[in-house]
């Protein structure tokens, strides 16, 4: 039966430098993160400051001590072309040169070639420079491919761009680099440039050449480019958006997987009189009053701010611009340890058309973004907007009730949406239309809802709207009808048409068998509920807790998200009726007496796993002959499991060895 | 010609005291007013923190030294019971008690006797007791209707608490009084209270009774209950949403018009550890970090906060939940300033599904938020998402749009959206199809915009998503379809099916005519636009400036919003043409030397108005025999100017003694 060897196609990225990027939680594509450099380390998603050299509106000791930025950039083109800031650079070392006890990163002269055409320098000079300057972590002189060049320029470009970036890892020494993804607009540029910078040893990975579109609101264009880099890139190394600084975007490119940011603008705007806000950028002229009770606006008004020395009302706003920013930028942090980034996403996307379209260009990229999508959440879904239905969950639920359904009879009583869960909603309802031999089916805002799964994560964990809008409606109907063909009903019938009838049902019964298949797919779920069953309910709620096939205790139901927690017992029924990958993750011989402990499963002893595997999803850990090994939660995809050289890759929940 | 006679339809509401509260500015029901009180002036929307009279957790003086609050509520009831109290605050008054310099409202003890059941105390003996404790404005002491009530009970508590209302403006003296409106979910009931209410003595106007409906999420119910009561309620008071103060509630209800609010919640949920933000209430315990940095926060975590002394921290967190309060006011307050009041709110209401449900239920009520719609906004608007759909400028543009437009050609060329104004976007494709005999017609969000109108508010003033939704797609369809058939076109065809012609046309004219038309209907565009019309264009910008027609100059148009501005002779042609009191304000007698030198016109001079005008439209001021007077800009509406004793109701642009 096992022809497939895990050993024959796993193949692990070129081996490169360890990683210095953890994950300590996610949510989706977006991450907290843990960075590791000779300077401390940064946690992310995080803001680096743009500090330059000739000029501090806001000191780095006070980035450092009063907003508690821990990292910063500065540009050491600059510092090379001014013989003072050359010298001292070099004699005292950057960071005693700033004054800064932080992360320092450096930029390479790149953007200023974007700004006023060539610049004097090579590759070589400005990466040796770096080091030489004791930068943390520096850039390659890549060529900053603009959103008006043709596909050709910019593709000539990236072969530049990468001699360059493989010629700087060959040099960098023990300084970090960054391998900056170009591109342009051309998704399929940045994608393939992203995957040849991603076999190389660099050690963060900026997206460039994204400022004018920025600067333009080009933000749906924003959203390709930072996919397009996503899917070529390895997991494992933080994604820095280079020049995104503003507050309102700072929600949705962390969902796109960006971990870090740095920020010009704090300090531009503060000398043009502009200050930033969550919801866009005022002019000091143009405000009609200030309403921000910032440390840096404190007791101020707009009029006291217009009489202000121009010097002294500069640093304000450039304090209240940084103030803005290290909010969003916690308040993001929340939603995600919430695992709530798409609300948060959603909510901020209304400030301006422009970000509504990236918020709406989400939807074409669903298939990737599925891949991370958490199979559950520990919040209830908010429905905010006609957009959330282009969320990864509502297509994955649609494609696994088509694939996974059985339906117990041949009729179908539909209902129209009510109060969850459904089934103690419409309870007697329920039974009456199930004593007349019909199965009901909700027709929700996730499309149609059987009886048997109404408590599971999403579909009894969110918030709708009572007021529907017609693009859900219509949707909603559309699936019904797909899913009624499919699940070859052969009679629909509205539920106040049906008469009551005296057919017997096991409601229980029916929900635990429907639950497996809809999680585990028919197979196993058949593996599962084999021979005689026996449901184990809470006396409190009445809710399944346990299954026990044939004496056997298989599953527990968890109440909170209604979904299965796998038992050995039930593991192993799923090993013999479905063969490796499926649901595996495969460990290596020497991981095996620790996770069959009970010890969680780490990256780096693990060989491969099904690339089905969603976060959050119940996996069997099995060593490489397929032996049961222990039950848990992944934490990872496979695809991060195979990047990530650090970090737990599934959470076990008891291995082989407990059970003696 | 002239049957009409305005002193005969108009009557003024019952005469009753001098109304204290005036409109600073206003953005559709929404606006920014003063509210003169023998403590002081308060400046609205406005919160009022309540305060505990026996328990402090933040003082009265801190409320207005560190917060800045102007007035707050106290609880008469809760003071009369206590003979302590009573006797302190009978000898030495409300004020000196709490130590509070600026203006006190009570509660009677209603909300009470909704907590508890039935209370102690008289009408007569609650207004009394305010009135000898110096209240400034207090309360009848009327039924709270329950949300749960049938309508025959909510009915019968309605006449109780409007007899008592009676007797405390019979007895009130110098105090001010609240006149609640009552009527639990019943609209009707609600309307018809208000009404009532409105006929009385009182001074402000309480919705009651909706603490229930905020407390259960029924938000959309909310909305229905406060534009009943606002429909009912003259324009002159203030309203105040009784026990509203969570700060995502604040934009909504000042969009609906009230203009007061009031918080315990501050306070009571500081003692639960529960802390206020913009998108919810969350408890320190579940909290993951804490992300405030305002001033109360500032510096803490939230392993700090949980580590902190009881008392203390419940203070701190009052402070907090105070201070999100007030930014969210101020932010509320700088929306309406700057007319985007619209777009705050549909962005805060994607914080939860309950306050989506409300947003969407304002498009049931769109023909009544219609009426103080301003014709025109300083700002560009911003498309949220499908629910702006709902605004009723999109609506009002159909409407106008069907009524009002006369196709200049028989065949109508649709174009798909794009860059605007279209007319720049399309220039060469609209002139060669014009060319062609052909009239451009571009599909957009607000549904077919003939390119006569390209360049009105919102249509050019107005930035969407340029990936649309399906119900913004089909119902410009159904619009484009509609228009067509009503405007009689007789061949439609796709821009580019179009092949070039040689006909003449002038498209300077045809804006300025269709321009008139739209916006002050075909007789009145008619008489403007007779005889020999020469157009005089901005050398700058090529757009149109002045209307001269047979030597006159009858109109100029506003380069902002593409709307015309009506000049004295232009009044004058449209006084010929359409009879009184079409686009008139009518002013007495008294007025007319003041007016006709430029100066505004207020409330208190003016007779009567055409119910037709909106805000911001222009209006031919006339004196009772419909003898000309000036030209302006209506800030109110009939039914406003009519309720209002004080402010300005049309602003003057030029007076026909300007002319000498």
């Amino acid at each position: 039966m096992q022809t497939w060897k895990p050993t024959e196609y796993f193949k692990r990225a070129p081996s490169i430098s360890l990683s210095m990027f953890e994950i300590v939680k996610r949510d989706g594509l977006a991450r907290l993160g843990r960075l590791e450099t000779r300077s401390g380390v940064l946690e992310t998603p995080a803001l680096l400051p743009v500090v330059n050299p000739k000029i501090f509106t806001i000191t780095p000791r006070e980035l450092y001590d009063e907003f508690g930025f821990r990292a910063l950039i500065t540009n050491s083109y600059i510092i090379k072309n001014s013989d003072d800031l050359k010298a001292k650079a070099q004699s005292e070392g950057l960071h005693k040169m700033l004054d800064f006890p932080g992360i320092i990163m450096t930029d390479s002269g790149t953007f200023q070639s974007h700004m006023y055409g060539e610049v004097e320098v090579t590759n070589d000079e400005m990466v040796e420079f770096q080091k030489s300057i004791g930068t943390d972590i520096g850039t390659v002189l890549d060529i900053f491919t603009e959103p008006f060049w043709t596909k050709e320029e910019t593709a000539e470009s990236i072969e530049i761009t990468l001699e360059r970036t493989q010629h700087a890892c060959d040099i960098k020494g023990d300084m970090m680099i960054n391998g900056v993804v170009q591109g342009s607009v051309y998704p399929d540029l940045r994608e393939d440039c992203a995957r040849r910078m991603a076999s190389m040893d660099v050690d963060v990975h900026p997206i460039g050449g994204v400022v004018p579109l920025m600067e333009q609101y080009r933000y749906s264009e924003l959203v390709d480019v930072i996919i397009a880099s996503k899917k070529g890139l390895n997991p494992n190394r933080p994604v820095h958006l280079f020049g995104a600084g503003h507050p309102m975007l700072l929600a949705l490119a962390t969902l796109l997987g960006c971990d870090l940011f740095d920020s010009a603008s704090y300090a531009k705007y503060a000398r043009d009189d502009r200050m930033m806000f969550i919801d866009g950028t005022f002019r000091i002229p143009d405000m009609q009053s200030l309403d921000c009770n910032c440390p840096a606006c404190r007791g101020q008004t707009i009029e006291s701010l217009r009489k202000m020395d121009k010097k002294v009302r500069e640093k304000l706003v450039a304090r209240h611009n940084l103030y803005q920013i290290t909010d969003e930028l916690s308040m993001v942090k929340r939603y995600v340890k919430e695992g709530r980034l798409w609300e948060l996403v959603e909510m901020r996307c209304r400030a301006h058309p422009a970000l509504l379209e990236a918020l709406r260009k989400l939807k074409e990229h669903s298939e990737f973004l599925e891949l991370t999508e958490p199979i559950s959440r520990e919040s209830a879904m908010f429905y905010t907007g006609t957009e959330t239905r282009a969320r990864p969950l509502f297509k994955r639920y649609e494609n696994k009730l088509l694939e996974r359904y059985v339906a117990p009879t041949e009729k179908a009583a539909l209902f129209p949406d009510g109060g969850k869960p459904y089934s103690r909603h419409y309870a007697s309802e329920f039974n009456k239309v199930r004593r007349a031999g019909y199965t009901p089916i909700v027709m929700s805002a996730f499309g149609p809802v059987p009886a048997e799964l109404d408590e599971i994560y999403p579909l009894a964990q969110s918030l709708f709207p009572e007021i529907t809008d017609r693009e859900t409606d219509e949707e909603s109907e559309r699936m019904t009808f797909e899913f009624l063909a499919a699940a070859g009903f052969k009679e629909v019938r509205e539920f106040e048409d049906i008469e009551d009838g005296d057919m017997e049902f096991d409601a229980d019964l029916l929900r635990a068998k429907a639950t497996a298949r809809y999680q585990f797919e028919i197979p196993a779920a058949d593996a599962l509920f084999r021979g005689n069953i026996e449901l184990i309910k809470s006396k409190k709620t009445g809710k399944i807790r346990n299954v026990i096939s044939d004496g056997e205790h298989v599953l527990s139901m968890r109440a909170g998200d209604g979904l299965y927690t796998l038992r050995a017992e039930g593991a192993k029924r799923i090993m013999e009726a479905v063969p490796s990958p499926k649901m595996r993750v495969i460990i290596m011989d020497d991981a095996v007496p620790f996770v069959s402990e009970g010890k969680n499963a780490f990256c780096q002893f693990i060989i491969d796993a099904d690339p089905a595997i969603r976060p959050m999803e119940e996996v069997i850990v099995t060593d490489k002959n397929d032996r049961f090994v222990a039950t848990g939660r992944a934490i990872l995809t496979r695809n991060e499991i195979k990047s990530f050289r650090k970090g737990i890759a599934v959470k076990i929940r008891s291995g082989s060895g407990d059970e003696a």
